[in-house]
């Protein structure tokens, strides 16, 4: 199949491992025309103008919701929002009925956000609407996946063979596992390492390596990926405590001294400072954070166009 | 008077008592016409172009907020959101002041949304710019009992003469409210049922038919109306427990049966599935529960239209 | 230097206390041409269009918000909100990553507001993106501060020499702060007055003539500025009763009797009827409440207009 025949025009985002690497290609490279664009800053182009789309978040988010919301913006579409604090949802209604609602008001794209694991799939079986997972419980976080990838790939020219460390949660983290999926398709090399309690029992099958001492995974990486610790999920009892955690996986500069000299570090947001990451690392000369969210923005434009007009010509009007 | 004649060029939108028979029909036959530029994929008019749109909103809501949103936004004016939560409502300001607060800025409509009866009748008197009643406490949802009247009409070609039964919780209900009053006014021939407890006193006086068994209004109804059980706003004791109310009230396929066979299935969402509405039913070839929703937007676009220009050319600008 | 000069473009608007005479001109000047547009009632101008703003509120606020989500709008802009209920702050994350967040975005201008001092300027310093200042802490409120000088000039011809007071809590007031420096700068002669509780340490310093009884401040004023009483913030035992406050500080007819007969009555809003102000003066004939609302509007679109432009053609697009 010739690249230029792929085509994402009305297709669900839902995870990174039902996508093609022909289709990762096709995104990475329009992100890159977007990225273009912002930065010659404009930012209102007719491209969606007569598009709709809903931002349905059923968990807080300011940087996920905010980048879909501008994405959207500046391509013309119109964005609404829909959160759970303000929603029916407290009425008690079904995810399923509150997406057939959304549905019979005619949106062209759903964003959701959902705590349950498989909720993005589900809302793609049961409304027309295009879906865009922006996160489904621990399972998966596409758009995360692709913009670390993009930032990666940015940054070092490559995904193949680069060595890949991701620190932290895994067990909870959507981050990690579109990571893992979109970089082990690309060619990378992941390592993983956190707390035992952390680490799902299956995570060695996918094809990573797993360490118990983060000083192990960090040694030569390319990319040391910080995932944020989700204090809200854990149990009780279970977790080492924050302190303890900070001593033994946090990452600071001496642990990042392991890696490459030119190591990028990153973080998908938002840092617990003084937990997982220190902040001398957090804002020094490594670290890609602040890109990695102007890349998101990048990403989350090249799919909406991709997906609601199949990459025709950015400057005229869907 | 000519139906040509009638307009309603900054007029509130508070109730179905308050609306002729011609201005019903001059809005159903708006919306026909907005419900075809929906169903051509038209989501941008420059027709409300520099009009702007406050949705006011004291109680959460997700389908009639997102709904007049997009109405707005479809027909290009300007739609600014306040609820409650994020609001300077908390630090106790008065309904009055919020809303001259609201005039002053310069907006052409206020959607609005309050728990308080005659709220609507209330923000019309106060402020100049025109008022839509998106609900006030248990007294009107007149978008509400438009777009049930409309999905009516258009699946059963007329409203006169038809038995219209309506089931739940009468008492606390707006859209019983405004669904009697437009129906009536329409020639339908209303019923309704549900616990005595949840019937107003009054309810006879109004022309309907008081059934204290639910079989009893639904025998060859035209069209069953199924309301939402608000559990909030119950008193406890009072009311029969969940798992009496589905048994003594839910409507199910049994008892759908009793309704004509064509009957349709009506609910205003959000649905508590298992407690006033089967699930069977709910997803059923009888319901017409999506379509609501979808008729519901275009009767807010009409709406807006309508008293924003007086039915002007749709494609230009106001 | 010359007024034409004068520009504001790119600017941070941080308080009063840093604003020269000759801004402030510019910003009364061009509020004027605002509020001759909105009174002809036009409401989509392409002045701003391709320009994202993004209101960042750490409180609640209903009038400061929509005021700048309509400025923008109105002129074009994209507008997106955060609001602290439904953002990744509930998350733990720092204002400083926040800031960095919204930053890389792209976004041009950040309205703030936040619940600690001086956050504004650390903003300003933080990040690239053009900073107003929506009110942080009891620090400063500088749209607040040039809307009320804007109403009194509209009303007085002009600024200098005229006796303003300003009641109440002048402790946790911001709006206070923002009003006394700017109206001394322009050469009002300013009194204050409110619980010796309620009254700054170093307030005297300022060139404010202090008083313990509200009937002295009162006297021969030109402008009666009524501050709210800010419930929220109190530490309790301290404060006088709202009973006794509204008895011994309260503004009502009698007392604004003391002042000029064609003295102004302000306040900000939201109003505490009843507390710091009586309804009879709130909604009297002295009151330019209402038109403070509507001239914050024509002060939020002359400050995004000039730091974005730099007081560029209005009506054609940035």
């Amino acid at each position: 199949m010739k690249k230029s025949q792929v085509s994402l025009r009305d297709k669900d985002i839902l995870d990174m491992e039902s996508m093609t690497i022909h289709e990762m290609e096709l995104i990475l490279e329009t992100a890159k025309e977007m990225k273009n664009i912002i930065d010659r800053d404009i930012k209102k182009l007719p491209t969606l103008r007569g598009k709709s789309i809903i931002n349905l978040f059923f968990e807080p988010s300011t940087r996920t919701r905010t980048s879909f919301e501008l994405a959207g913006k500046y391509l013309g579409a119109d964005v609404v929002n829909i959160t759970v604090g303000a929603s029916s949802v407290v009425k008690g209604e079904s995810l399923r009925d509150t997406l057939l609602t959304v549905e019979a008001m005619g949106v062209d794209v759903i964003v959701m956000r959902h705590e349950a694991e498989g909720s993005a799939h589900f809302a793609a079986k049961v409304v027309k609407p295009i879906i865009i997972n922006a996160g489904d419980g621990a399972h998966a976080h596409p758009t995360q996946g692709l913009l670390d990838i993009f930032t990666i790939r940015e940054k070092k020219g490559r995904i193949k063979d680069l060595k890949v460390a991701i620190i932290g949660d895994i067990l909870h983290s959507r981050v990690a596992r579109s990571n893992i999926a979109g970089l082990l398709k690309l060619g990378a090399e992941v390592h993983v390492a956190g707390p035992a309690t952390l680490m799902p029992r299956e995570i060695a099958k996918l094809g990573v390596t797993v360490h118990t001492r983060v000083e192990d995974a960090l040694k030569n990486a390319d990319v040391v990926n910080v995932l944020r610790i989700q204090r809200e999920r854990q149990q009780k009892g279970l977790f080492p405590t924050a302190r303890e955690y900070a001593r033994i996986f946090g990452i600071n500069a001496s642990r990042l001294s392991l890696a490459k000299p030119d190591a990028l570090l990153m973080h998908p947001g938002p840092m617990n400072r003084g937990l997982e990451i220190a902040p001398d690392v957090a804002y020094g000369d490594q670290s890609v954070i602040q890109q990695q969210v102007k890349n998101g923005l990048a990403i989350r434009m090249a799919l909406l166009f991709l997906v609601l007009t199949g990459g025709k010509n950015l400057e005229t009007s869907a």
